[in-house]
């Protein structure tokens, strides 16, 4: 597990599922908050992101702003503050709306200080309200975060169906989570609190 | 009626109907306000909306920020604060004027904090002024509503003659309100004051 | 003339006259403005305008920026308070001039609180100064009229020739005032000053 | 010269020579600020402009900021007001550097409270210094303003070998003036100062 | 030299060199600044530039914005108030790197109160630290020089090569400064400060 | 190696190794603070840059941001001052990854006033969180840097096995580092503080 372990080590970054021409991939969202003191304000998303995965960020970001005081996030650090969310690699064209659970848990872990758990990947569309939506490709997705050495991976409940459809033996090496609501995500991905090094606020 | 149920279990969601290549189908607009600790403002609009959906947004919001105060809605709650509407599923495109009541329904209920009506589902374009005027696909929509397990469906007073064409053993198991002004919606959609919960102002 | 006489019941609504593929039609403009306590601010102009038809607001809205004190209309309420300007049905592309009059007559019924009148139409260009340049589509912009239930319409002097070509029978309907600035269009489109219910400054 | 007696009736109007496709023709083009009490800010333009044509906007608005101290302009009344200028017809596309000169006199004419002359027409590039450039069409433009009843015609200095191809029955009714500068357009153009009856600032 | 001399008459203006298709020709790049009364903010680029040539101009600002306080020029002159280049003439089409010593030039003239000298023409590229960069069409441009009648004629100096290709009874005609740094182009383009008659600043 | 010696002699600038059409090539990436005497602000990017070789520079510019006052950079001088990264040639369109950590270096030259060692040249995409990425052309790179005179190349960690292609003579006569993370880049090519001339905070 070294490349997850190594990307996630800051808080700020969650690793995410795709499915690309040659079948599934492990990706890994990065977010960043300005330092006050650079007086940057405004939100960059890059990593050559499609349309609806630009939006994917908005909501992310939104459910963050109108929800994550009631989750105890000090949202009062994204005022004033650049927001960016980036996702490697720089040159590779990404679209589609199921890396919203990934965005929406690297911008908490940023927020709370809690780094992701190295261990964990997930897909998901977020809704504006945190519910977490289906997708597609879950089983090239699984084969993928199996490859990579991922242990425990997050699923929409709504896509549990398509289990069915993963290789046993990669099922047996996988924890599957499926949830329906973005909290739940939260829960199961950030690490405790208490290990969490240094919080952003 | 598990579905609407817990997509309209928070103030901010509205259901409404849509007519697709594949006959009518239900769906949820969803409003939130940022904190005002998180100094996020301006207007953002998502879930691959037309041209034609993004200004029902904006008239929803006009109409509300000149006629809201009438209302008794809390407008200054509007003031400082990034609002965000969202149209699930984020990768399906959508357009066309009929979502403008779901869409003032939806801000109505965020800023007042009374949840829409889990058994209610509504159609119909909303003019400046707050007039309902006549969409179409009003057979397929209220089959879709049917079918999703809604028991209340608002159209506009000028489609009341297109419920000719609905079967009636579909008619039958609907209440169905023929509505000319958008305050006639909010009154039947939103639950009472009483049961509010939590107002965001 | 019901539908005339409801949509213009409200100060900030005007009834103008279009040419469209299928003959002559009736429009109404609608104008709003924010609530001070909303915050909001800017020109949103809505109804899938072209692009000559929203320079067509843009001068109407700097007309009454400029000459409006004059007028004795209260223009300070412009000020710290976004505008809409709307042209319903939401969904149908509008383009070209001759609303110039309507949206200058809908943003002054606006302004000071006077309604328009219900039995009046009006169709014309406006330039920057005010003065009505001539339009086409005459004789189908008063046969729409007519039909309408319309009993005064409002048309560019330099357009009268035009009115040899309206069907006697439909002009002994209609009384017609042919203008030659917009100055004469409020004065006769506007209900008295003293009959205005409320203004919005 | 009814047309154009009316159009420049005003400070900040001025006649404009232009060629089209069915040889020359008149313009106008209008200036307006906003009363400081709106609010309003910024540059608009309209009237179909194409890209140079915006530009020589941009060029005379910026000659005044920096030189109409100079010429005795109260360019403080450029601060916090919105400016619109404005050429009629609306729904007729235009193009070309040579309303450089008529754009800086509506302009002047506006800042000074000096209405330009009605018998005056004009046509020619300007400089982001003053100069005047030449420009194209001189015989057509020429003609447009003998058959508008115009007496005076003002043309770039370096147009002046182009008046040989000019009628000589036309020349005879005209005064054309060669100018380099723009200041020698203002000075003809504007009507004296103790007759101006209402400056703007 | 009657025309050079005519535009680089007042401080802002710099005579450049530039291939066309029809073979070399000298071009004047023209710089303002908005009179702070005017409260006008923001850059202007006008005379139909290309991106490069855009980008050129972006340059030349931002070395005098960081550099420009080492070589005595009043930078908080370009505080709060709107710069202006522009590069007549106005409906022709123009682009590439060559012009950034001449924009460069213009604009520390500009700021100086020093006019450029009439007889100095200059092509070149430069980079964000002030170096002068080769361009093309070295011949073509001094031709075009030659023929204007300036005397003195500045290029990159790794461009002195290209010189081999100009014929010797032109490059008699001619002083040419092959130059390495934007600085050296100032020094001896620029007239001299005592000379100066009228700073910005 | 005099042409990089000129280059980097100032902080702010680093060299960078790109692929072209012709093989490898030796690139400067230049960056600047404006004076914040001149209140410019905002970020300006210059160089024909494709949308991928912006994203980088956002990129490295946000690292700084988020992550410069670990790296005991002055990260409040990028406050209120506009920042400009440019990459001649300014006609040379530009696009990919790989300059990230060549932006990312000069930016943190321009900020600590360390100008970069001119015998060192770097390739490598660069993470929000300052991962350094691979990239493609590492032979043709490293072939052109020696053409060069560069006798230090920065590579990523992950573009090590790529090194079996290049010829050993041109290996003899270079050091390469392989690295996995920006701050080793910042170690490697910045001259040390003790030797810096001028910080520009
Ligand atoms: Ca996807
Ligand atoms: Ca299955
Ligand atoms: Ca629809
Ligand atoms: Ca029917
Ligand atoms: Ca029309
Ligand atoms: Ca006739
Ligand atoms: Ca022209
Ligand atoms: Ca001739
Ligand atoms: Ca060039
Ligand atoms: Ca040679
Ligand atoms: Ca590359
Ligand atoms: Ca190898």
């Amino acid at each position: 597990l070294p490349e997850a372990r190594q990307r996630t080590a800051v808080p700020g970054v969650a690793t995410g599922l795709a499915v690309t021409g040659a079948g599934g991939d492990v990706l890994h969202v990065e977010a960043s908050l300005a330092d006050p003191e650079t007086g940057a304000t405004g939100v960059t998303l890059t990593g050559q992101l499609g349309d609806v995965m630009k939006e994917s960020a908005q909501i992310a970001l939104s459910f963050l702003r109108s929800r994550g005081a009631e989750l105890e996030l000090p949202v009062g650090s994204l005022k004033d503050r650049s927001v960016h969310i980036h996702v490697p690699a720089g040159a590779v064209p990404k679209d589609g709306p199921s890396a919203g659970v990934t965005m929406t848990t690297a911008l908490a872990s940023l927020l709370s200080g809690r780094p992701v758990r190295a261990d964990v990947a997930m897909t998901g569309e977020v809704s504006l309200t945190g519910r977490v939506l289906p997708i597609g490709g879950v089983k090239q997705k699984l084969l993928a975060a199996h490859r990579a050495g991922i242990t425990t991976v997050l699923i929409p409940a709504r896509n549990e169906p398509d289990l069915d459809d993963v290789p046993a033996e990669v099922l047996a090496d996988l924890t599957v989570h499926a949830v329906s609501d973005v909290r739940e995500v939260l829960d199961l991905a950030l690490t405790p609190a208490t290990v969490a090094r240094q919080a952003v606020a």
